[in-house]
C-alpha cells in the first residue's frame, strides 16, 4: 500500500466528499434476481402526496436506471486503491471455461509490471487475469448461440425493466405509442429475450472477463437508449487520479459506459486504476496506445505492435476496442477532396499507414486473428468509423459509406467467431441526411447495433456543439441507433472540465430518453408522467428529484425564490403569486368533474350557466390578495 | 429631459460599454437597395488567408444575418431616452393612408400620459402616434394583396438573401439538397416573391405604422427560420432599464423578435420604452394587461377594457398581438382530464372567464373587432394556442387539435380582413408527434406560419429545457414552422437571468439554422462551410468568428490553451502537437492530388507503391519531435 502516492489517496478522500454523495432524493435499492447474488441496482425516487387542493393520493416510488454505481450508495465505503467489488467473479468462475493465467501475456504488460519507477502510479494487488481456457469462446455471443441465459443476461433483463409492474396499477404507465421503425419493443423484457437479441447479434453486453466489476448492462435498438461518456487525458494536460474523478463523475450524471481516450504518459496504470473501479463497461481505442509505442510515427505501427497491445489491455479488463479495420486503401483517396478530410484520430493512423506502405489496412487483413483475442476475454468489438464526415459538406460521402460497407462484411466474419460487435458511426449530418445513415447500417450491418458520434446537426456553433449534437442523437436514437457518444460544450475547442463533461452527459441523456419516447419504449414515459404531475400540484422537491439533474434544478428555482417556503408553495416564480395558470386549470377541472363534463363535448350539453354565479365566486377567492 | 431617473441614465451608460460593443470579428455593413434610404444592415466577418500548407488561397468575407441593430454598430451613438432612428417614418408618411393622432385614443394610455407620478419612469417626448385615414387598411398584406412592393419588402428580400452573390463563385455555396416537406423554397429571395408570400398570408411582416424604428423583418415557412426570444418582468423581479438591457442583449446574440410578457406595475411606461429602442419587431399578450386592469380577476375582464388595451398597445408600436381567440367554451371541459391542464397563462384566464360567464370567448366573438384595430396600425395576429399540452402526456389531445381547427376559421377571417397572422404552436411533444402537429397546421391554416414553443420532447430535465425544447424545435423547423419561440434553461423553474437569455438563444439559433439546412435554405450552408474549412486549417480566430458565439468559442479555447501563439498553431488542444488528424489529412491530400487520385477509386489504379517510400520519409517528419 505504500505505493500509493499521497496525492492519489488525497483524491480518494475528495472522491467521496464531492462526487460520491447520494443523488438527492433518490435511494439505492437492490432488485433480486433468480439468485441471492443477482442483486440489480436501481435508484428509487419516493414521491410525497399530492396536496389536498389537487386530491390528496399517494404517489409511487419511481425506479430510475442507474450507472452509478456504488458511488451513490451511502452502505457501501468506497477505497479506490481497493477497487470495486468484483460483482461478476462468481459468474464467470462457475462457467469454468476460463483459468487465472500465471503471468500476463503481454509483453508490454510485464514490461511495466516490473518497472519499479511505476511502482509510485501502479493500482496496487491487481491479481492476475483470466483467460478462455485452449479452445474454449467466452463471450456472451457464444453463450446466447448455445441457449445459455448466463446471470449477466437475467441481471440486464431486471435493469431494462425499471421496475415497471410497481407503477403498473398508478396510470404512470400510461404512454404515447410510439414509432419505431421497425425496432422489436418489448412490453417485458425476459432473460430469454435478452439471450436471443444478443443470439441474433442485435445487441451486445459488453463484459470482458477481466472486468468482474462491471454491473451488466445491454445495447441494442430493443432496449433502452445508451449514452457513452468519453475521458482521458491528453499530451496537454491530466494525470491519474483526475481520470478516475471523472469517470465517478460522468457515470454519477449517468454515462453508461465510458471511454477512457488517454493518450498520455502513463496510460497503462491509468486504464487499471479506471477498469478497477468502473461499474460501467469501459471502451478503448488501442491504436492510440500503439502509436504511442512507435513514437508517434504511425507507418512504423506493426501487427504484432498491436496485437500486443490487445493483449495487454484485454487482459486489464477493457470491454471494447474501438478499431478501425474498414478504413482501407482504396477508401483513403476519396476524402482528399472533402472539405475536412479525416477527422478520426483512429481512422487517420491508419490512412497514414496504409500510404505509407501502399499496403491493406493490416487491421483488415489480421481480422479474424483480432476475433480470436476477443473471443478469449469476451471483448466487444466497436468498428470504428475512420472516415467519418468532420462537416457538414462532407456526411454521407462515397468514402464514409464505402466504409460503412465494410464494416457491415466485418461484422459478418466476427460474427462467425460469436464476438460481439457494434458500429460506430457519424459524425457530422444535417437533418435530413440522418435517417440514411441508419438505415444503410442497419441494412449493410445486419442491425448489429449502432453507436454514434451525435451527429452535430450544424457546423456553425462551436462552444455549444452539446445541443447541436443532441439534436441529432436524438433522431438517430429515435430512428434505431443503440449508444449515443456525448459530445461536451468544449467540442472542437478543448479539453472538457468537469462542467463540460455534466453538461455533455445531459443533453445526452435528454436525445436518449426522447429517443425511447419516441420508439414506444414500454414504461419510456412513467418518468415524464410522474415529473408533470409532480410539477402540476406544485410538488417542486419532487419534481427536482425526478429530472435528470436534481442539484441543478434545485439551483436554479432557488436562484428566484430562495425561500424554503416557496417549495411548497402553490405557485411558481414565473407568473407570481396571482397569476397562475396552473391554479386555474384545477379550477376547470373541479368544475368538470362536479358538472360530469370531463370527457367530451359533453361539455356544452350540460347546463353550466346556472353554475356560473357560483363559480365567479369561488374565482375570485382564488385571486385574492395575499 | 429631467424627467429621466437617474438610475436609468447609469443603466444607460452601462448599456453602451458591456452589451453594445461590436461583436468580435465582425463589422456592420449596409447593403443599399433601389434607394438610397433602403439600407438592409448586416454582420460581415472578414476571414484570413488559407496558411501556404493548405494552399494559401484568399478567403471571401461571409455575410450574416443580424438582428442586432445599431447596438453593434460602432458609428451610432446610442442614447435610450431618444430612441433609435425611426427608419420607416419616411415609408410610413410617404403612403400617405396614416395620420398623426391629436391624442391617444386609449383611455388607459391617455391616464398614465397625464399621471405626474409616472414622470420619473416615462420615455421622454413621444412623438404623438399614427392611425390609418378612415377606411384605409395599412397593413403591409393589404398592400401585397394590391401588388404594392413595399420598401419593407425590398429590405426584406435583400436581408433574406445574405449577399449570397458575394461567395457564389467561392465554392461555399456547395450544398446538400433539402428535403422541404413542399416549401417553396426560392434560390434567390427577389422583392416580387416577398410580396406574393405575404399576399398569399404564408409570411408576414410585422411592423406596425407606430413602430418606425424596426427594421424589416419576415416570418414565412420559405424564409429563414426564425427565433423569438421572450423577456419580460413579473410581480417577482425587474425594473425598466433592465427590461431594456434584456432586450439588446437578446438581440445581440440573434433574437428576430422578441417577446414583452410584463406583468408588473409600469408595464405600459415599460413597454415604451423597449419600443422605442428595438430594432426588432415587439409582441405582446394583451390580456396579461388587461388582466392587470382588473386586479387579476379573469372573470371581470370584459371587452371594452380589452379593446381599450388592444388600442393602447398598437398606439405604442407593438407588432404582434398574442390573442387567444380560439380558447373556445366547449374546448374547456376538455383539458379537465389532462396531466397538467392549461398551461398557458392567456389560455387559463380565458378559460376561467368562459366558465365564470358560460359565455363563448368575447376575444372569438369580438374577432372582426379587433381585426379592425389591427389593420388601422398593422399589428399581425399571433393566434394563441391556449391549450397547448404542458407535458407528454396531453400532446396531440383533443383540447390542442380542436383549439387548432378553431384558429384556421379565425385565420381566413383575418385574411378576409387583410391583417397579418401567424398561428402559435406547442409546447411539450414527443418526437415522433411532431409532424402531425406541422402537418395539421399547415392543412387547417391555409399555411399561414406556424410559431411554436420548442417542442420540448421530454418532461424529464428541468434546468435543461432550452435542450429538450431545441431538439424539437430543429425538428417542426425542418417541417416548416417559421418562427421558434425559445426556451432558457430556466423554463419551469425560475425567471431567467441574463447568461439563461443567452444560452436559451443559441439553442434555438441552432435549431434554426439546423432546420434551414435540412430544408435545403439557399446559402444555408456558406456559413457551415466556411467555417469547417477554417477548422480544417486551423484558423482558429475565423472558426470563433464565423461561430454563433465568437465569445464563448474564444473563452473555450482559452481555457485550455490561453497563448495567443495557440491561436495560429497547426494543431489543437485536443490532441496534442504530435498527434493530429488534420496534419495527416493535408498530407493525404497532397499524395493523391500529386498523384492524380483525388476522385475516384482510381486511386487503386495509379500505382501508389513507388511513392509509398518518399511518403514515408514525409510523414516521419510529421511527427518529429518538437
Amino acid at each position: 500500500m505504500n505505493a500509493i502516492p499521497a496525492t492519489l489517496l488525497q483524491q480518494t478522500e475528495q472522491l467521496s466528499e464531492s462526487v460520491t454523495r447520494p443523488i438527492p432524493g433518490s435511494r439505492k435499492i437492490h432488485v433480486e434476481g433468480s439468485r441471492p447474488d443477482i442483486r440489480v441496482a436501481m435508484r428509487e425516487v419516493a414521491l410525497s402526496q399530492t396536496p389536498t387542493l389537487f386530491g390528496g393520493e399517494a404517489n409511487p416510488p419511481v425506479s430510475i436506471y442507474d450507472p452509478s454505481g456504488p458511488y451513490t450508495d451511502p452502505a457501501v465505503a468506497i477505497d479506490l486503491a481497493a477497487g470495486l467489488a468484483p460483482l461478476r467473479a462468481g459468474w464467470i468462475e462457475e462457467r469454468g471455461d476460463t483459468e487465472r493465467l500465471a503471468a500476463l501475456s503481454s509483453e508490454f504488460g510485464r514490461a511495466r509490471e516490473s518497472n519499479a519507477k511505476l511502482d509510485s502510479v501502479r493500482f496496487p494487488n491487481r491479481a492476475l487475469p483470466r483467460r478462455a481456457k485452449a479452445g474454449f469462446n467466452v463471450s456472451q455471443m457464444h453463450y446466447a448461440k448455445r441457449g445459455i441465459v448466463t446471470p449477466e443476461m437475467e441481471y440486464v433483463a431486471i435493469r431494462e425493466n425499471q421496475r415497471l409492474d410497481a407503477v403498473r396499477e398508478a396510470h404512470l404507465l400510461m404512454q404515447h405509442p410510439g414509432e419505431s421503425f421497425g425496432a422489436n419493443i418489448q412490453k417485458i423484457i425476459t432473460p430469454e429475450f435478452v439471450r436471443d437479441e444478443i443470439a441474433r447479434g442485435r445487441a451486445i453486453l459488453p463484459n470482458n472477463i477481466n472486468h468482474p466489476e462491471s454491473e451488466p448492462m445491454i445495447i441494442g435498438r430493443n432496449f433502452l437508449t445508451k449514452i457513452n461518456a468519453n475521458i482521458g487525458n491528453s499530451a496537454v494536460s491530466s494525470g491519474i487520479a483526475e481520470e478516475v474523478e471523472k469517470l465517478v463523475w460522468a457515470i454519477r450524471w449517468g454515462g453508461d459506459t465510458v471511454m477512457d481516450l488517454s493518450t498520455g504518459k502513463h496510460i497503462h496504470e491509468t486504464r487499471e486504476w479506471i477498469i478497477r473501479n468502473s461499474p460501467v463497461p469501459i471502451g478503448t481505442v488501442p491504436i492510440y496506445q500503439a502509436l504511442e509505442k512507435v513514437d508517434g510515427r504511425a507507418e512504423e505501427l506493426t501487427w504484432e505492435i498491436f496485437r500486443d497491445t490487445l493483449i495487454e489491455q484485454a487482459e486489464q479488463g477493457v470491454d471494447y476496442f474501438t478499431i478501425h479495420a474498414g478504413v482501407l486503401l482504396r477508401y483513403v483517396p476519396l476524402t482528399a477532396k472533402r472539405t475536412t478530410g479525416i477527422v478520426s484520430r483512429g481512422g487517420s493512423i491508419l490512412a497514414k499507414w496504409c500510404l505509407a506502405h501502399h499496403r491493406e489496412n493490416f487491421l483488415y487483413t489480421h481480422f479474424e486473428d483480432i476475433c480470436e483475442i476477443m473471443k478469449a476475454y469476451d471483448v466487444a468489438f466497436s468498428l470504428g468509423d475512420g472516415l467519418r464526415p468532420g462537416c457538414l459538406a462532407d456526411a454521407n460521402d462515397a468514402a464514409q459509406f464505402g466504409e460503412l460497407e465494410t464494416l457491415g462484411e466485418l461484422t459478418k466474419i466476427a460474427w462467425k467467431h460469436d464476438v460481439q460487435t457494434m458500429i460506430e458511426g457519424p459524425g457530422h449530418v444535417p437533418m435530413h441526411l440522418i435517417k440514411e445513415n441508419m438505415d444503410k447500417q442497419l441494412r449493410e450491418c445486419g442491425e448489429a447495433p449502432f453507436y454514434t458520434l451525435g451527429p452535430l446537426t450544424t457546423d456553425i456553433a462551436p462552444g455549444y456543439d452539446h445541443i447541436t449534437s443532441a439534436i441529432g442523437a436524438a433522431m438517430i436514437g429515435w430512428y434505431g441507433t443503440a449508444m449515443l457518444c456525448y459530445v461536451t460544450p468544449k467540442e472542437h475547442l478543448g479539453l472538457p472540465n468537469r462542467q463540460d463533461v455534466r453538461d455533455g452527459i445531459m443533453a445526452y441523456k435528454i436525445a436518449a430518453h426522447a429517443a425511447d419516447l419516441a420508439k414506444g419504449h414500454p414504461g419510456a414515459q412513467v418518468r415524464d408522467n410522474a415529473l408533470s404531475k409532480a410539477r402540476f400540484e406544485f410538488r417542486w422537491e419532487d419534481q427536482f428529484h425526478l429530472g435528470l439533474d436534481p442539484e441543478k434544478a434545485k439551483e436554479f428555482h432557488d436562484e428566484t425564490l430562495p425561500k424554503d417556503a416557496h417549495k411548497v408553495a402553490h405557485f411558481c416564480s414565473m407568473c407570481g403569486p396571482h397569476f397562475c395558470s396552473m391554479k386555474i386549470t384545477q379550477d376547470v377541472r373541479d368544475y368538470a368533474a362536479e358538472k360530469g363534463v370531463a370527457d367530451e363535448a359533453a361539455a356544452l350539453e350540460a347546463g353550466m350557466a346556472e353554475k356560473a354565479a357560483e363559480f365567479r365566486a369561488q374565482g375570485a377567492q382564488v385571486y385574492r390578495k395575499e
